[in-house]
């Protein structure tokens, strides 16, 4: 390629532009809420007019719907991770669990949308609902497998699945990156944590 | 008392008012979102106007402020009962949990709202952060208690603490009444499985 790939297309130039968008977006929504940011805002913190932002969504709401997308994708990628890595139902889902903190805490995810759902328009929202579904329901086989394979305790694998969620999409609610933990070190301990309830050979602490 | 307390004084007329009053934004907030839900739409499932509504609060903000203090009156009264009938600091925070979830869950207390503190009055709002972080400095005062006393196993107090509040402050955007469990069985089946995550002497099962 022309240049040693020091120039980029046309086309590439668009989608890295998108990326510095959703990225600014999820910034911006994690800091002032989704209700309390405009794309005045968002186009002001960019750089950017407004009328530049509409070439690439035509409203707040498509916004928050590509945030949401690419959260998931990267759910989704986590998760094939730790079904490949996991030597059974539990390492699976713990990992499962590490990975998709990881993603919601590095600030391109998109953290506090994953609470803001309500806010899409129909069509996205119903779409979202299925995908989210569908990571959900993968989530629950990690459990029924560690049960079937004995690295699971006997338990209801949608209670599991649904407090786990819980306490992972609280995060963005307390975590920022300045305390005490890095969100690495974060990652660690929670799925820790939520791993020791599942276990059948849960270990003695949960320190260090 | 006249009339064997069939007629009420006007003062606890006006109690049982804002009771029904805080009830109703309550359960449309939990309906509809907060964002989504006006005074209109309050006052017209009511059967009142909105000028009745004034007579008590000045605005949404002041009734999500009035939602979001009895809800934390309610925690603590959990609390305390948790502390009066645990005996030992995992049976206490076990306890507490199970109360708060009760609490969350009965339609009176607001659920949903627990995710919408960013809407309130700044006044509000640092008020509200000020009786969360006692309530959740709390907790870890139990989960303290129960690595000294050998019942929980050495952990991160505010760690778990954070995580175990996600859970609960979730179950409000997934848990309905007419689904698969009561409330009262959603609260012992998720405090008994944090529960686990702690205990010196995990549980072999989480099922029945």
């Amino acid at each position: 390629m022309a240049w040693k790939n020091a120039v980029v297309s046309r086309e590439e130039q668009k989608e890295l532009k998108r990326e510095a968008l959703l990225r600014e977006a999820a910034a911006a929504f994690n800091q002032h809420g989704y209700h309390a940011t405009s794309l005045d805002d968002i186009a002001n913190s960019l750089g950017v007019t407004k009328a530049a932002l509409y070439y690439y969504y035509p409203n707040k709401q498509k916004l928050l719907a590509a945030c949401l997308e690419r959260l998931m994708e990267t759910s989704f990628k986590g998760l094939s991770r730790a079904m490949a890595e996991g030597q059974n139902g539990r390492e699976k889902i713990k990992l499962a669990l590490e990975y998709y903190l990881l993603s919601l805490i590095d600030e391109m995810s998109c953290c506090v949308i994953v609470t803001e759902d309500d806010a899409l328009l129909p069509e996205d929202h119903k779409e979202h609902i299925k995908v989210r579904d569908r990571y959900e329901q993968a989530l629950r086989d990690l459990v029924r497998e560690g049960i079937a394979d004995g690295s699971i305790v006997p338990c209801d694998p949608k209670l599991v699945t649904l407090t786990f969620l819980g306490s992972v999409h609280w995060v963005p609610k307390w975590f920022s990156h300045d305390r005490q933990w890095s969100g690495k070190e974060l990652a660690a301990m929670m799925s820790a944590l939520l791993d020791r309830a599942l276990s059948t050979a849960p270990v003695k602490s949960l320190l260090g």
